[in-house]
């Protein structure tokens, strides 16, 4: 992290006059490192870039670590239907420390740990913030998506949104909980199970999957494990998954998961983003339960006979991240350490690398960038 | 009906002999005529047979009259996955009065109006029957599929399972709503709605449309009907519907059901059979609303485009018919004058006709047989 | 109302130059009228007061009528374990029209019409809020007892929590259902009945009691109201209620309840304050069935006895007031004509006289208060 | 267990012959041992009696091993409002081997594993039954109540309600499941938590509390154990509870219990069965929480201060027992592993004994008695 000298930030700051709040003895630079993008797929550039100033109703957070998803390179290609702001700072899975805050900000104290997230914002007053589902704000505010996110130094967050963090906390780890730990957390709860349960997680040994499995292992649900490979078996059955099905060992993979699980799991979490994987779910899923679909794959469509999904009385739910509520249990988890987070840590300027393994589909668990490098 | 002398039953009829109790003044015939078929699509025949005999856990019912329903063609013809019952007396919207009961029947008496639907009997005891979702029991058994049905003058039914009928209701008319009116109020049900809530019924005017239009005013909710042409419309309208979208009048039926809706219904209920119809749904739910799929249309595909249902976390829900409680909530809407049953009654003999029209299409409203004719 | 000039209240209010926008053509006067005590049980005295300044959160708005709630009774003797502010301006049913707003503010605009609610603001991040129970949160800032309230012509109010009131809206009527239609709406939510199901409503003639009662039917349940004396019976009949229990003529409730609905109400609403009445509740309720608290009469204790708690398997669940989904929702249920809101309208000077008769238990009927008098 | 010879039994027992399956190779006697009492409280004594004859849907279980549960207590003494057959034999946690059943008996064999809860039967049609609170049926028939329990050698049960217990199972150590098991479970359950929320158990380290602690924990809930003493305190822990607070050690229970949790439990369950205890728990409850009542101490009376109840919004539910997909998953709890059941066994003869204990409450653990001896 680059720091300049007390004097040098006091003298350069001209928009810390005024109403917000800072740390006391920190400097806050007026220029940061950061990785920004000025059309989408184009050049990922390790930059000098400003430090937002943050709004009244928002922290500005010195971002230690930041995990690196999937998400992000749909952001830098654009090929998602909604369009990114241009230029961009992309990330979503921020961690650090709040060193200002905007004057409206009630709860938050400098000094205090703070998470960036996916939902950087809601409106708070529409039907879907109302009830607790602000991912679904028609007004939201997107991290690395909408708002410039946790790839700099530097980011802002909503004080609403932001996520909190308990002090002592391993900044690096708990990174890549605030946005794929909540997002299998959510997609779990979504399933409607209780403790005793069977839950499939299909791509249970990725990024995703390995954080899908312990959480349901500490939900009391029984999990079974598909993917392919011996040694991903293996993994999944160290995480606590209790049976592991291999798809490539597997003629018929509904039956299989059928008879593992006595009549099929009655809930199935598809962080697999495969056509073939979700429609399988949805034959193997035991009658009255629930098919999560949590990922987002450019394009795709999922397939139901209807015949036996009225007989079954099935149900295939959309996830979609989770909210703050989501967000507190999800970090709770992990405190308590019944959840690992599994990751590799790059300097922030190896990011375009990363990006290009990804885009490959090489990358094993999670990548997580050190803003100071 | 016929009706032989009570001497001539007392001769004929050995197996009254022991364990089951009957109608002290009543005539039981040997005899009856009913509509059977002995290969799948094969002649439907008009005929004498003979009146079924109650087990310990059954009722005999003298039906009065009959529902028929679209699902009484696909038994006839044998095109859904599960095979038949041949030969086999169709039909499951039977009202009748319980004339004779098996030994360990409990909480009936001769002469109640009792109710046949289409689950005739379940096991009691599965995973399934445990939590009232007998209608997923594995080892259910079907009225008019795989267990002779109500197009006959006596059949049985599960004491357990059949429907209770108040004293005084008009038979003719509550028979459709053992089948057809649980079936929309249980799909109803499965939406997850509150009272104030939207919700479209796809296929509104037809006769599965027309009950859960009318149901859906009684629960409290906001009725949005879809159907073609101007007097469907007007008869949506008549039974509570507050908005009627004409498909026939729409370019962009997705809009203008949104458009009425202030951002779409919080749940459909597709009573439709359309594969097209049934994907518009999923598209112009309100997010976080349900698509509730209820109807059995051979082969056919439901489709979701996976990245706005997860955006919108939207639920694609199979609601199979309704277990007890359903059907005793659906009988007593209809008994407190909340659900009309507009129906045609014709004499079982014409029964074949009636699947004539079913299967060309041209039924509007419910056909009912009289047992009697 | 007091309406300054432009050309003076420009001049006189330096807390508009700045953050905040204000109505274009309006003026905002310094002073206006209000009704004030300075000490709990003191003189509420009918005062010149300041206009206050909303905080960049904070909506102004212009009240124009304000109901009158027996917890403005209570917020004025002070005799809630919970203390007051002081001085004070009561009230919490306001009803008005935003003529400036802080900076902060979103989704709202200037001459948009808007509610005073009983909750006036909360912390929005705590584990309560996160959830949607917003009114159980412990930094909650309460109209008329926290925070000076709608008993003034010029109210301020966190723009998250105040009521959307759409236009054309009568602002008299709707008024009450800002706290007493929320209430009685949120009470039968939590209830947890379904169309068809009985409630009884105890209580059922007077202020929030007539509210419930129009809810419930609105709701598709059936309602049995309690309360005495044959003109109430009337009443109750009237809004909507099947039956009527006229306490003073059974001498066992519990049974004639019981026997009224076919073995206990599935839901009861305790809008009545009677010790007695609350614990006959949870004798006649429906096994598996909800008794509801939503009073708070001061020192009450409600008794359910064991033995029967458990074998009934019944539930006593407190209501208190609702969300911003509920209002939302109570307000749609106003606005579309299904629940008429009865009203006496007196001047804001005369409330004095109000409190009086409300202390002697001699209100029919809801009161409201038109502030420009 | 007697067993005469398979000649001698088929001599003396004519009700073998017609409707019923037995055992093919095993020999039921005509007399069996058991514990059978003339009037509510008189002697209990350890007879030669009759061996029942099971009904058309009832299984005859060769009880191995039965609990011992207050209730048996209760039922002697006649203290509760609803009246015991008379004579009497007690017991309902009967776990033995089905040896004959009737003729409308499905899916059970021969040799299965059997258990007798505390409800023996259900009339299957109510609408209690209907939606799987069987437990709330008024014509319910209870084991060691309404019907002769397992303190004897053969008992018999209704095969809907009978629990199943897979092969290998131990039936000594399973048979408080059956009763001690599914009430703490449903209690649970009836908490309405998720995991990773904070359940504090009253009375802890009893014979129902150490079970409690052992499921919550299986559940993913964070686990406070109330109970008084040190040695009560490490039970707890051992069992899995996170926190141990005794009663006898702190002024004030409720803030001590606060502060361990954060505020209070989101749920607890009141097995303790002391008024003052259940009181309490009221008032240290989480908002939104619930109180859960489970024991059926004769007269207490709840009491619960109405003002709190509201602004918390707590709930006070009741929880009796449970349905058979409560049984279902408790011993499936216990079978994987998850829950151990610690037990003293001593013979049928020894029953006396233990109700004497029983009665001057030095019961420590569960006591099982083996119908052998």
């Amino acid at each position: 992290m680059l720091r300049l000298s007390t004097r040098a930030s006091l003298t350069a700051r001209p928009f810390f006059q005024g109403s917000f709040r800072t740390m006391a003895t920190a400097s806050i630079p007026e220029k940061q490192k950061g990785i920004i993008f000025y059309e989408n797929g184009g050049e990922l550039k390790y930059e000098d870039i400003p430090v937002p100033k943050p709004k009244p109703n928002e922290l500005l957070i010195n971002v230690k670590y930041s995990g690196v998803c999937h998400t992000d390179l749909h952001a830098w290609k654009g090929d998602w239907p909604l369009p990114t702001k241009l230029p961009l700072v992309g990330g979503h899975e921020g961690a650090g420390v709040v060193v200002a805050m905007g004057e409206n900000v009630k709860g938050w104290k400098i000094g205090d740990l703070a998470g960036i997230k996916w939902l950087n914002g809601s409106c708070l007053s529409c039907e879907y913030c109302e009830k607790s589902n602000e991912s679904n704000c028609p007004h939201a505010d997107l991290s690395g998506y909408t708002h410039d996110g946790s790839f700099q130094q530097y980011a802002t967050a909503d004080y609403v949104q932001a996520a909190r963090i308990p002090e002592g906390t391993d900044l690096a780890e708990v990174s890549p909980i605030l946005c794929a730990g909540v997002t299998v957390y959510k997609a779990l709860k979504s399933a409607n199970l209780k403790a005793g349960d069977w839950v499939a997680i299909s791509g249970a040994a990725g990024g995703l999957g390995s954080l899908a499995v312990q959480y349901a292992k500490a939900m009391g649900y029984r999990v079974l494990g598909i993917d392919g490979g011996a040694e991903k078996g293996e993994l999944v059955k160290k995480l606590g998954g209790e049976v592991f099905i291999d798809f490539t060992k597997h003629k018929n993979l509904v039956e299989a998961v059928q008879e593992a699980t006595n009549g099929g799991p009655h809930g199935v979490i598809n962080v697999s983003v495969s056509e073939a994987a979700m429609t399988a779910s949805t034959q193997f899923v035991r009658p009255t339960g629930t098919v999560v679909l949590v990922g987002l794959p450019a394009g795709a469509v999922i397939k139901s006979e209807v015949f036996s999904h009225v007989v079954k009385s099935i149900n295939i739910k959309g996830s979609y991240v989770g909210n703050r509520a989501d967000t507190r249990e999800a970090v709770d988890f992990f405190v308590r350490g019944m959840v690992k987070s599994p990751i590799h840590v790059v300097g922030l300027s190896e990011l375009p690398k990363v990006y290009e393994l990804m885009e490959k589909g090489k990358i094993l668990g999670r990548y997580v960038v050190d803003t100071a490098k």
